[in-house]
């Protein structure tokens, strides 16, 4: 088969770390580029982080600085309890020769890349989605010509959980709550992979060491990276391991099968105690929704394999070269 | 053990029949009361039935009528299409005598009835919650009085449904949802018993033939009184039986053990596109939710032994006297 050619619209992030080097270890994929946005940390630390992982494991790729802030508002205060100060689990990140940075700021390399491989491109998306609306806005007629759009981000309730960052929202959707429902809305196929299968994928402490013992300076990254991540989701959430979010998304594209999906427009609250929110209208409901109907369907993912899902990340991370 | 004193607050409606003949037959429930309000008819027609339906059911117990409309918002339509241009299936009510009105409206008949039995009586509500509001509003001092307030309505998303006549919204909280947010934020104990778990319970054709054939009267009443909305379930759900909305508020009364709840404040959403919207910060998240925080707790139903829930209504109903 041809590769996924994917550009990763990511605001690394520990586990943005994780899934980049799932992206670069997998033989299926094909990194046409990096694009920096806020959220986990400021847009300086992002866009940082970005060239340094893109320079240590997918050598050659590119990096475009994205957006500082969202469409409307002022950008969130950065995650350093989650991701740490340096957005990277505080680990010193040490002297690999950074990625170029593109002269393009992200919403341009997206239009540009976009445009030269037209029905090609899929955008892996797994940050505030500021960037991916500046493209619509600067060209809204790309979004024919991408070829989906996998989004981690929101989340529907059928885990019983309705956001992580508030009761109504998860950190990437709130974090520009306009943009996504923008990004939602547009003419290319969006599959969105929230909290609902994100807090159901688990890697176990166990889990990590394994990845840290056999997959060699990759593995130890992953597993180097994660300490500060691990320990927050124990303090925060009991939790004997970690949520896998954006990895998710990357196992999406390679193994769409792995996943449930519902289909139906989707919409954002942008405004109200309940901003950030993500609701969609899923298409068996038989009821008129005029703020949904006449919107393009989103496939939502509401059920996962997760033992096939760690199982594809381990195998990825470790396989003999 | 001493019996459940309920006042039973509906907008008759074929499930709130259907759950009143549950309340009238069962042995541990002593209904002081029903409470009509606006919802699936008109206040004008949900009193005629409330009045039906006790001098049918359970004769001697008064009706109250309560709220022509929500307490900032025109009355809804009626839902004709679903329970019947009469609110009861378009069946014949014959010429049973009807309940006495009880000369209050139903919020100060609901005062009254529980400051005469103060920790005792349990509000069962399965309509739009705007008696209940204006209880609170005309005597704050009533909630710690009140024993628990169980409602049917709202949506978790648990099951993968956040709503039935919008995306968002479940019926009777969209009915008043200005209402349905002062009661959740009242000090009194409430438990919602919402479409998480009455989408999970149905009652099948063979289930409800089997209650006509083998409960009298009453189980005559109720096949006859579910025909319509079973063809409605069948048409728009292609659902073969009919959601048990209701009737699972009361199983909740006289047997928590089957349903499982998560605890934690509950907002509902007054405006915008998702009006009506039910949303828990369960008690388990950490992060700080100032619209939330500093409201009580209330216990959602988030699962329920539906088999359990089943057997107990049909036990009721075709109990030997």
């Amino acid at each position: 088969m041809s590769k996924h050619k994917l550009i990763y619209d990511t605001d690394p992030g520990v586990d943005d770390a994780m899934a980049l080097v799932f992206q670069a270890l997998h033989p299926d994929i094909e990194l046409l580029g990096l694009t920096s946005v806020f959220g986990n940390a400021t847009i300086e630390t992002t866009t940082h982080n970005a060239r340094f992982l893109a320079g240590r494991f997918a050598p050659g790729v590119p990096v475009a600085r994205g957006a500082v802030a969202p469409l409307r508002r002022a950008a969130p205060e950065p995650l350093a309890w989650i991701h740490g100060d340096n957005g990277l689990g505080n680990i010193t990140l040490g002297d690999s020769p950074a990625a170029p940075l593109d002269a393009r700021p992200a919403h341009r390399f997206i239009i540009d890349t976009v445009r030269a491989h037209p029905g090609e491109v899929s955008l892996l998306a797994v940050g505030p989605l500021t960037n991916l609306a500046l493209a619509l806005a600067d060209d809204p007629q790309i979004a024919p010509l991408v070829k989906q759009v996998v989004v981690m981000g929101g989340a529907f309730g059928t885990d019983g959980v309705l956001g992580n960052v508030t009761p109504a929202a998860e950190a990437n959707v709130l974090g520009d709550p306009d943009a996504a429902d923008i990004v939602f809305g547009a003419a290319w196929p969006v599959v969105i992979v929230g909290l609902d299968v994100t807090q159901r994928t688990i890697m176990s402490r166990d889990y990590l060491a394994s990845i840290r013992d056999r997959g060699g300076r990759a593995g130890q990254f992953v597993w180097d990276v994660s300490r500060h991540y691990e320990a927050f989701h124990q303090e925060s959430a009991q939790l004997k391991g970690i949520y896998v979010h954006d990895s998710s998304a990357v196992a999406y594209v390679l193994a769409p099968h792995l996943y449930t999906t519902r289909s139906g427009p989707v919409r954002v609250l942008t405004e109200g105690i309940a901003v950030g929110q993500t609701l969609q209208k899923p298409s068996t409901m038989p009821v008129p929704a005029p703020a949904w109907d006449g919107r393009p369907a989103c496939k939502v993912c509401v059920g996962a394999d997760v033992p096939g899902m760690l199982a594809l990340y381990e195998q990825t991370l470790c396989a003999k070269p």
